[in-house]
C-alpha cells in the first residue's frame, strides 16, 4: 500500500527517522524502562540537552515535560498568574489560551486582531495589572505568525510582566530570540514529526519566582504539575509522574538529528519550502493566501482560502487520490480554507509534489 | 542480545503482542492520524468498547482519556470535590492521593492503616462532611490489596458519598463489582503492558452531576480536563486536546485480545501465578511476604521483605544476570524489599523462571 504524505497541521507527517528510532526503542526495551533510575535520567538529560542546543536556550531555562500544548496553557496560568493575564488573540487557539484563564477563574485582558492578522504590539495600551502576557507565535487556525520584531518590542515595553509564548505549531522554526521570553511551550506532533502525547514547557527563573510567591500565599498551583514541583524533579532529570518515556526518548533522537543539520539550516529550508507553497497558492486561480500581509504569513502552517467553497471537497478528494493529505479550515472556515503544514519532516521533494498537485487540480477543475 | 523480562511494577514487561501492534500502527500511519476525524473516533470507540467489556462496565459509565494515573488524582478531586475529601491511606501512593487534595486547597480526612495492611472499613467512623472517599485498591508501595468485600461494605455504609478507587496497578485484575464505585482510574504501563503516557478515567453520572454543581457555583474545575469538558468531547468520541492517539490505539488492541481470553480467565491466571510467586517467597529463607495477612496480599504487585538488607544488591545483581528485573522497595523500604509485578503480560513460564531464580539465589548465597 502506498503511504500517504501528511501535510496536516498536527498530528502530521512523521520525521523521516522516527519509525527507525521507534523500532530501535523496542529493541532496547525503552517502554519497560523505569522512570526512577539512571537510564531514564540519561534519556531526559539527552533530550533536554539537544533541545537546549536546537532552540539556543540559555542554561538558566528549565525544560519540563507535560502531555500536550493544551496542558501548558493550563499549567503556566495556574502556576504563574494570581489574578490577571493579558492575551493577544488573533484566532481560535490564542482565544482558547485566554479561555483557559477564564476557566481558572482569572481575570483576562484581551487584545484582539482580526483573523488572518496579528496584534500590533506598538498599538497596545496594556494596563499594568496583568502579570503575564500570552502570545501565540503561530496561530494554527488562521496561518498568521507574529514577527520577531513584535516580540522584541513587547519585551522592551513590558519588562516586568511575564511573557509566555505558544510556539506549538512553529518549533523548531523560531525567528525570535528566546531569551526575550519567560516561557515557551510546544507539543511534539507538529514540528518534531512525532506521535502525539508529549508537551514541552520551557520556563526561566522569573516564572519560578512568581510561582513560589503564589504558593507562599497559599494559593493552589494545581498538584503534580505545579511549576516548583516539576522543577524540583527536573533538577534530578525526573518527572513527578510516570511520563511518556518513549516520547521523550524519540524527541531526544530527533532533536539530536536536527542539531546535525542546525537550526539555521532548518529555518532556511522551512522558508524555501514555504516560498514554493505560497507561490503555488498564488498561481492557482482558485486559491489565495488567507493572510494578506506578507509579514504575517506563517512559514510553518500555511492557510489558503478557496475562491469557492464548492472546490473544497473535490480538492481534498483529488489530493487524497494523489496520497496527499492537508487539513481543512478551522471552525467556521472548514470549507473555505485548506491548511498546509510545512515542518522539518516535509522534504523539499514532497513539498514540490504538493505544489504540483495544487496546480494540477487547477488545470483539471477550473 | 538476550531480552530482559521486566517484573518491575510499572513501566513493566510489554504485553506479548504490543510490539506487533506498534509496528502495525506505523504501517497504518496511526501517528499521523488527525484527532479530529472519523478515523480517530472509531479508534476511541473501539478502545472504549473493549474496555467496557473487559471491566464489565455498565453503559452509563464514561470512559475518558488522561495522560497518567497521577493526573487522575488531580482531575477527580478538582472536578468532584468542593471542600473536603476522605482518604484511606495505607502506603505512599494512597498518601500522595491525599496530598493532591491538600495541594488543591481541599480539606482532607485521613483514615490510616500501617504499611502492609489495609484500612478496615467496618471500623471507620467517617464524618458526613466528606464529599468523596478515595481508596487505593492496590497499594503499589507495600503490596496490600483491599478485599472486594470492604468495597461493598463502604458502598453500603456511605451511599451518598462519591467513592473513587485507584486501580492503577491492578486493572484488568479487579475482584470487586465496578458498579459499586463512582469512579476508577488506571494507567496503561502496568496491567496492560503498554508504553507509559496514557491514563484512563472512568466516571458515572453521579460524578458528572457533582462536577456540574461545582461549576454552577463558579468554582474552577481546572480547564481542558474538567469533567464536563471531557465528557462533552467523549460523547463524540473525541478528546479536548490532541491525545496520545497511538496509546489509545494500542490500548484498544490489547483490551480486544484480553477479551478473547476473558476477564475471568485473566483473574484465574493472575491468582495462579501469584500463588507460584508467594510460594517461592515463602520457600526462600531470605525472603518473606511483607504483607502478613493473606487476605491483604496483592495478586498483581507482590512485595517481599529481605531477611537482611545486605542481600538486596547481590539479589538484584543475580536476577539481572538471569535477565530478570524486579523493582526495589519503595521509599524507606528501598533495600529492605523487592517488588514483583504479576500482570497479564507475564506468562506462567516467565513467572516460574523468576520463582526458580529466587530459589536458586537462596542456594547460592545463604
Amino acid at each position: 500500500m502506498r503511504k500517504t504524505t501528511f501535510f496536516t497541521v498536527g498530528p502530521s507527517e512523521l520525521y523521516f527517522t522516527a519509525e527507525m528510532h521507534l523500532k530501535e526503542a523496542l529493541r532496547r526495551q525503552i517502554p519497560s524502562m523505569s522512570h526512577r533510575g539512571t537510564a531514564f535520567q540519561s534519556l531526559y538529560r539527552h533530550a533536554a540537552g539537544h533541545l537546549r542546543e536546537l532552540l539556543n536556550l540559555p542554561e538558566s531555562y528549565y525544560i519540563l515535560f507535560l502531555s500536550s500544548g493544551t496542558e501548558a496553557w493550563e499549567r503556566i496560568l495556574q502556576s504563574c498568574v494570581e489574578k490577571r493575564s493579558c492575551h493577544l488573540v488573533n484566532g481560535a487557539f490564542s482565544k482558547r489560551f485566554a479561555h483557559t484563564a477564564k476557566e481558572l477563574c482569572l481575570e483576562t485582558e484581551l487584545i484582539e486582531a482580526p483573523d488572518g492578522s496579528c496584534c500590533e504590539p506598538k498599538s497596545m495600551l496594556l494596563s499594568n495589572d496583568s502579570e503575564l502576557i500570552a502570545l501565540t507565535y503561530n496561530e494554527t487556525s488562521t496561518g498568521a505568525m507574529q514577527p520577531a520584531s513584535d516580540i522584541a518590542d513587547l519585551r522592551k515595553a513590558f519588562q516586568d510582566t511575564l511573557l509566555a509564548v505558544d510556539v506549538v505549531s512553529a518549533t523548531p522554526y523560531l525567528t525570535f530570540d528566546v531569551e526575550q521570553v519567560d516561557s515557551l511551550f510546544f507539543s511534539v506532533q507538529k514540528g518534531f514529526g512525532l506521535p502525539a502525547g508529549l508537551g514541552v514547557w520551557i520556563v526561566n527563573e522569573r516564572c519560578l519566582s512568581k510561582a513560589v510567591k503564589k504558593q507562599e500565599k497559599e494559593m493552589s498551583l494545581g498538584s503534580y504539575h505545579s511549576l516548583p514541583g516539576l522543577i524540583e524533579k527536573a533538577e534530578g532529570y525526573e518527572t513527578p509522574e510516570t511520563p511518556n518515556v518513549l516520547g521523550i526518548y524519540l524527541l531526544g533522537k530527533i532533536a539530536e538529528e536536527m542539531n546535525l543539520k542546525g537550526a539555521a539550516q532548518i529555518r532556511k529550508e522551512t522558508e524555501q519550502k514555504a516560498a514554493i507553497l505560497y507561490q503555488a497558492i498564488e498561481d492557482c486561480a482558485y486559491l489565495a493566501p488567507f493572510v494578506k500581509e506578507k509579514k504575517w504569513r506563517s512559514k510553518t502552517t500555511l492557510v489558503a482560502e478557496l475562491q469557492d467553497v464548492a472546490y473544497h471537497k473535490p480538492l481534498m478528494d483529488y489530493l487524497s487520490s494523489q496520497h496527499l493529505e492537508v487539513s481543512s479550515g478551522y471552525g467556521k472556515y472548514k470549507d473555505q480554507h485548506i491548511r498546509i503544514a510545512n515542518f522539518p519532516a516535509h522534504s523539499k521533494e514532497q513539498v514540490e509534489r504538493l505544489a504540483d498537485a495544487l496546480l494540477a487540480f487547477k488545470k483539471v477543475e477550473v
